[in-house]
């Protein structure tokens, strides 16, 4: 199986790791037009080749979309356009689906094309980011199989089968509405915490010394880059506007019982939250 | 050397586990009003002996207050009462400490109180939480120890020394004010995430599937227990509220940029977020 991956940063680079470390790709081969991420790609292995993409999409039997999605929607009907009516099969990995499948929808070569987003990450990024075991046990979604090929369906399956992941299946318009509640908004809270904290604290003395362990790993998100989270937020805007505006206002209901030095509300508030303990390890 | 600890959780706790394992106390002897961790800290060990507050005092050389900051305010004059023209040293180990000082302005016995605040900690609580190694190469910040007999201040460098802390002075004031901008607004940052996520999102299942990584570590601060961060945002309130409404802000800068689909402010919101990367590993 031949394996064309389109941007080998943390995520495509991670995949071609495992996928050829573990039998999946006997070939994987990268289109990276970034010549310093070509060139730390083929060094630290991650790829045999690298093509323009039209030799990739000719070699591979399934390409691999891994770029930020702004890019992916404008890739994705250039490369249906070369693979209608073929065998082949392209994903992409974005965390905003609906513009994806949209720009998909109606094309002669939709069924060529599953869209799935493996939940997994960290917040560094390039060929260097890139890691084995990086999807190992986590979440991959997949969304409006439907419209896939079932047989495409089944083999990207596989393909994650062998990336250790759990497969959940949903709708594209439901997938951007769950991702913003859960994981657009951490990135948000966490961009906002860093400017806060850089914003108030000119001595970065201070943040030093006084962060303790809560606080890295409450800001960690924010070391995420810009050319991955700005067109996840353009792009899911509606969506995470929604979330923005009750976080604010939950922000506020604190806000307003630290004010009133109102102890019992605190209490329920922190009560409340502490809940996510059920759910989160 | 006696080392009397008032509350045996996740901070007391683990001091008793390192000050007796490293050498520093002979004994370690707990106050635990709260039967059901009294036990539990026997059966695991953490003190040699647990007993009435009066008899601690009377027995300890040194005494370590490590119950929430509004129960210490209240304990510091009493224990302040018992040891005033003594040789004994009281600290505190609360994350608020201008209002510890005050308490303790002015007292007879102010000279043998050293306001301490080592900056380590979990998100879990009670005496099953407390570990060894927590205090390893982590700060801790001495306030007003002008106040302090300079002997009293030597011997509990010593004890952090012992938990391998590095110490650093400030006064109490800018001590909360720092603390309020690095630390207490995680905290309040992380509640809010678990408010919204929980509110949101009624179906549990979706949280567990979709929380990748980037979620849980953002929100694990959420677990917090009421019982310790109550007193801590009442009692450091001016300051806690003084960062909410900047947090606040900067959550609505991104809000707009969004909402505008402006990429350039989102970018350069998201890049000077980043800064973050430079101060915090």
């Amino acid at each position: 199986m031949n394996v064309g991956i389109v941007g080998l940063g943390l995520i495509g680079g991670s995949m071609a790791i495992d996928l050829k470390a573990r039998g999946f790709a006997s070939r994987v081969i990268g289109v990276e037009n970034e010549k310093v991420n070509a060139a730390a790609a083929m060094k630290i292995g991650l790829a045999d080749e690298i093509l323009p993409l039209e030799e990739c999409v000719a070699a591979a039997d399934i390409l691999v979309l891994a770029v930020p999605v702004d890019a992916a929607t404008r890739l994705l009907p250039r490369v249906l356009d070369m693979i209608a009516g073929t065998e082949k099969i392209v994903i992409d990995v974005c965390s905003v689906k609906q513009s994806m499948c949209q720009v998909a929808y109606g094309h002669k070569g939709r069924d060529r094309y599953v869209a799935t987003h493996p939940m997994a990450g960290t917040e560094y990024s390039g060929p260097w980011a890139a890691m084995p075991g990086l999807f190992d046990s986590r979440a991959c979604i997949f969304c409006d199989v439907e419209e896939s090929s079932p047989k495409a369906v089944r083999e990207i399956e596989r393909l994650y089968d062998a990336l250790n992941m759990r497969v959940t299946y949903m709708r594209s318009d439901a997938h951007d509405m769950h991702v913003a509640y859960v994981s657009h908004i951490s990135h948000i809270t966490s961009f906002a915490l860093a400017l806060t904290v850089l914003d108030k604290e000119k001595d970065e003395k201070h943040i030093f010394d006084l962060a303790s362990g809560g606080f890295s790993s409450t800001v960690r998100l924010a070391k995420s880059s810009a050319d991955m989270w700005v067109p996840i937020l353009a792009m899911n805007r509606d969506n995470v506007l929604r979330v923005i505006d009750t976080y604010i206002e939950k922000m506020k209901e604190f806000r307003d019982a630290i004010d009133a030095y109102d102890s019992d509300k605190i209490r329920e508030l922190i009560d409340e939250g502490n809940k996510i303990k059920r759910i989160i390890r």
